[in-house]
């Protein structure tokens, strides 16, 4: 399955695609979007909505995964704008009759490494241990886009957050001391 | 001029097409473009989308205007949504290449009924009298949406806060009692 993950921003929208054959998932090609602030915000959401379709068409991605609706923003401003770029982004798959998956980011953290509290830095070992990366892509919205290819990857996130974690992933996160919490009763 | 006022929302976004030849403004058409609640967030959006684009290919119109940017939601959910609208629709105009035109809610009523802070009630009743209309459209999306079209068409807008109003802007706003607010010194 070659799934596309997508990290939404006005500024910089980072993308990647991970052809995902279990249990082995590769990536094949990541990227940023990026628009000028100096125009205005509908010029930059038709450059925003037209790096989307290209990257859509020339990649022929079965699903589109995108981190869910968030909140969390110090400047509800900004909330606004990502809120503007990402109807642009979920339009295009729309538009392509493209299957779209939206995960949280706890969930996105506990899929690659296994709770849902890690840092950026862990989730970002995790991408480059997972695709066999030689270092993790810049910019980090490259990277974060490729966490959310794996976290729809990953059998753990369909099993339940107690579910067992797939081979390849126990292992890394046993190379990286990241043991998943557990509560004893 | 035929300028076409929007009122952006996930749910239900109002439109309006105003035809100013002033003095006179005179409505066109007025309606509303609802998405059906139990889509998925990124159908919703393509309906949304589908819908501007049928009316601005309809209507014709030679600038869009919306509500500035705001970031004053109650909920920080609801407002990432309308961004999502919004952006859709900015979208739209720019993929038709469409002028927009944004204005901040305190202008509209500031241009409409010479005070910034008017109630919704009063920015209805001179959108009624203004366009010579028999009583308010329904829903209120509609009448929002005209309130654009007319601040866009005001002259008081471009003349600055102390500028004149048009003749019959001020009649009619002599016949609400609602004269504009002046600081003295």
């Amino acid at each position: 399955m070659r799934i596309l993950g997508i990290d939404p921003g006005l500024n910089c929208t980072g993308y990647g695609l991970v052809a995902h054959d279990p249990p082995s998932a590769r990536l094949v090609e990541g990227g940023v979007i990026r628009t000028d602030a100096s125009a205005s915000l509908e010029v930059r959401l038709a450059t925003l909505a037209q790096g989307i379709r290209g990257v859509v068409s020339d990649l022929d991605p079965e699903v589109m995964v995108v981190e869910d609706l968030y909140a969390k923003y110090e400047h509800p401003r900004t909330a606004i704008l990502m809120g503007h770029a990402r109807g642009v982004i979920l339009l295009a798959a729309a538009e392509r009759g493209l299957q779209v998956a939206a995960y949280p980011a706890s969930l996105v953290k506990r899929a690659l490494t296994g709770h849902g509290r890690a840092t950026k830095e862990q989730v970002a070992s995790m991408v480059v241990h997972l695709l066999g990366l030689a270092q993790a892509p810049e910019p980090r919205d490259v990277t974060d886009a490729l966490a959310l290819c794996l976290c729809h990857a990953a059998p753990m996130r369909l099993e339940g957050r107690r579910g067992a974690l797939p081979e390849r992933l126990a292992r890394a996160l046993a190379d990286q001391g990241a043991v998943p919490r557990r509560e004893r009763r």
